[in-house]
């Protein structure tokens, strides 16, 4: 930590201010110039409130140095984490992983033929929600466990994977009976007692960036896996609230390299959510490829008219077709295949 | 809700929107101008996408009429809500109820420390974290259970109530064992599991407005925990993140004003969390009675310097002395007492 | 505009609310429904303030139903707009057009090395800032009439086209001097007596969206110019501000599909100030070009370490080129050239 | 500044950095720690980019120590700024100021029957719009200078002083002519050449925080006019633009406090148009008073229902009048009289 003390400081609170930062544990060096005096405070401790110290009178600003998390830093792993989801499925590398399928599972039929579908098209992970968190408690709030049963078995005829949302912690351990990705959900993103027990699986976990979550507390969330002991964690961008409204959420494409910088997890979009709305999915799809993507996350329903849940946002099979084939065009322009 | 069709929609378009209305449960009534066609669609069903009808081709714009929400909204108790959290203290009425402590429960001789102090300045309702929801994996998580038996022991010493946060739904029977009014946090306030199971009991709940929550969403949040059956809900404005980031969040003191013509449900603001810094709180806290807040939730600790967590916007004993005083002059202002 | 009136809403309110809308002008569509009355009011004004309406006592909602914008939206031009730059050179076509330079003209042979390196990398458009919109006054704020002489003289020298920046409407006749393209920067783009003024003239006006600028908000100060007479308007998203704070301002992709919807004007994308981090501008400019954007507007600089403004978002030659054959590799998944 | 290099920065990574910051005309000041070296960097330039150096390789973090702006900010008068407007009426003192008038002026009946409405409630500063800047090119744009004329000679009748908007630099010389206190609007805040202008003037001017505008940019726009000479600056809070739609903007009640610490200037609030609507204007204008306000722009006007722009954030007489008494009220609570 670097504090910078106030024009006219006084020696007084110059000591104040050092005795404060070494009963927080920190060794300080000081640096006099002419004007400001430059505290460096240096220490092995992570948890820190730098506010304890911007208050100190005669303190003008106060600058962190080393990021709050660490595992989850790129200087981990200079070289970037692959995941491996699953046999021959892995996030990070130079394949772009494509997982799609409906927003909920609706019934065997429906998993079904989407299934079914997809992987003609070359789409290796199912998605589906079985327990889906509404905004009012008058909306389908999914099939339950029953989701997740004809889900897996869509997938094993398919041989594809399966990725679905958990909601808490006490479902884990029925829904890992299922899943080959265990999906944390935007409003879930700080549910810390939920990450800490996903910290203690072993299966990859898709944690996606709360709505209004800085990049630096999605990785938190994610050091908080990591710090239990469960590095396969594969991060999520789906969307930003801003002041804009036509569409429902605003995608930070932009989020993609700036992880890519600063931290060494794979990183998905989901275009769907991004945008909430169809006819922006193919263009917000590309754009993240283009941008470098790991992965997607799609919605893609055999009758999106009738789905249970985000219709709007749910591709018609023949468009998500036409997109895979303009995504294997742009991929070859950032090196990877699709 | 109501449908208006584009310029020059097709016969055929518009019969495609009403048959679409129509299967999802509305009876429609069609009105004909000189350059749109408008559709009112008219049903119970409080539950619907507007989105499925505004991607319906030759749809130009959708109004919803009603607002998702019911037992939330001031229709439903125009003459609004008195919630009573103990004997002789209830939010809503005339009295501006002030909750007030420390961030986190630290041990027995601070918490008794605060209590004695805040007792004697006429607070009635303690607040205290005993799990802190915290972004960092290696910040301090607080006392637990422990914690809560600290604070009833301090609480029923000084004749005061207890407000603290429960994190999860796991936690729910607990907690009830040591508070009167249960908390969830901003980071919880979609948390629909622990929602729903706080519906089944009958102590009140106090609901803090996620960091970006619309109001809209914060009713419908509301609507989770009363749905259950509990309609013991008090809504805490706590800031909300804006592009500025002097302050930690941005207080938003027109919530106050909006829910309480939206809503019958009382409303209280945190101006700690709001502000994040200690010399921003009684201006805030001020401007919330001043604005018509119900109550106000507090930080306050003995010796914010030491303190374990959020010291920086915690009042020193003298400022929250001095404050108290203050909002006795702007009370009448507003026809209330505090 | 549809206005709906709150169940229960009296005759008497129902009567006072028609004579406000007949007093503004519109024709009276009435509807009554089993909770709800819906009143469709038709007219010709394109402006009105629905706040007029939604305070009208037993007002619940109000829908404007046509956009406030007509000469720019989409509705005007189906088949959407191409607008001719110069010889050759037209944005809205089948040619992303990219227009690129330094973020401000430095001097003569710092301008002559970089229209020289761009027009061998087949740019056509030289952009360049003369006069500099600067946050602080004691930034550099431009070279003024000079740098535009010594761009002109560059552009002439390469075949090239000429984009600047017009800070008011008192500069607009000298910069028509220089200019092939007069640009409006972001936070002019509510400037409305030099939007006026560039209504009445001929040159090709681009405008940028402001950094909180709603979609509805830049279709506005385009109708601006528009309804002077220059149809000639090419729309730029460049970044918007949000809470995230890694970028400068968050480039909002999603903008250009959905500008493409609601309007005919073309749209080009600027990842230089949508960013503002060199090292993001290469995967903002490729997602930009994926998601359909109709140009580019790229800050490159011969020696971006000694660049006087902006040189931390300017591109290295080497990047530049680089970038240029990424994006001829993405411009045919789009169906576009390069 | 102070620059801190990345654990394992190499020495010639951290003597490029030096060499850079030597060259942007800084000192060096070195200080080498266990993991991290940090270089301090004093010089008397106030006008550089961090991200100059923020990108030079090695780099992990640059924090700036002084703030941008110098004739705005605390230090530069400690005690704090009066402002005077004209005869008995100063902003920054005890006696919070209040100006309020119509939207627009309408008329000399319009004007007359406000005005003298408003002195006999004790108001001293008549406000109205003559120039309005509106969204859309189809709305009223104001009478213009007639208008002026119209509001100096009620002002006049009725004692009072005259603030209006001036909506570009060649409107400067004509407006000074019937106004006591020059209005820059929020979306002129950052119109450079008019506040350049504005700093040769000697009468007081109103800056309007930008709708997305940081503190510190309102600060540095009121450094533009500063720097020119006139030091007479207002601020004025009116409302960001956040994510919550309910009200037309969020008024940031909270920046009152901000200010007055980090500047000398007064700071009012304006509720009208924080609000945007009418029934959230008095909780709003209580809530600025209460939070320290050293005054209040408030719209009123005589028959709301009537006016050309903005009546739906117009106060009727009658809520106006009860507004002062409550204000009176709350007044002593901050130590100010009204």
């Amino acid at each position: 930590m670097v504090v910078v003390m106030q024009e006219g400081a006084t020696e007084e609170q110059i000591q104040r201010a050092i005795s404060k930062l070494m009963d927080m544990g920190f060794d300080i060096h000081r640096s006099t110039g002419a004007n400001h005096t430059v505290l460096g405070a240096v220490g092995a401790k992570r948890d820190f409130d730098t506010r304890d110290i911007e208050l100190v009178e005669g303190v003008e600003e106060v600058l962190r140095i080393s990021a709050p998390y660490k595992l989850a830093s790129r200087a981990f792993r200079p070289e970037g984490s692959i995941v491996y989801l699953g046999p021959g499925v892995a996030v990070g590398g130079k394949q772009i992983v494509v997982m799609a399928g409906p927003c909920s599972v609706e019934g065997a039929e429906q998993i079904d033929t989407i299934a079914s579908l997809l992987s003609t098209l070359g789409v290796r992970v199912l998605r589906g929600g079985a327990f889906k968190p509404r905004s009012s408690p008058y909306s389908f709030q999914g099939m339950g466990q029953q989701g997740l049963e004809l889900m897996r078995s869509a997938a094993d005829k398919y041989k594809m994977l399966v990725v679905s949302e958990v909601m808490d912690q006490t479902q884990i351990p029925m829904v890992l009976d299922y899943v080959d990705v265990v999906q944390v959900g935007a409003r879930n993103m700080q549910n810390y007692n939920l990450l800490k027990e996903l910290g203690k699986i072993s299966k990859p976990v898709l944690l996606k960036r709360g709505i209004s979550a800085t990049l630096e507390e999605l990785l938190l969330s994610a050091e908080y896996i990591m710090s239990g002991g469960n590095y396969n964690v594969v991060l999520c961008e789906r969307g930003i609230r801003t002041f804009e409204s036509y569409t429902r959420n605003t995608l930070d494409v932009s989020a993609i390299p700036v992880i890519q910088k600063i931290s060494h997890l794979p990183i998905i979009a989901d275009p769907s959510h991004g945008t909430g709305r169809r006819d922006k999915v193919p263009p917000m799809a590309r754009a993240s490829v283009a941008a470098g993507a790991d992965g997607l996350l799609l919605e893609v329903h055999n009758d999106p008219e009738k789905a249970l849940s985000d219709g709007a946002q749910s591709l018609y099979p023949a468009q998500f077709e036409k997109l895979m084939g303009e995504l294997r065009m742009i991929a070859p322009a950032v090196g990877r295949t699709i």
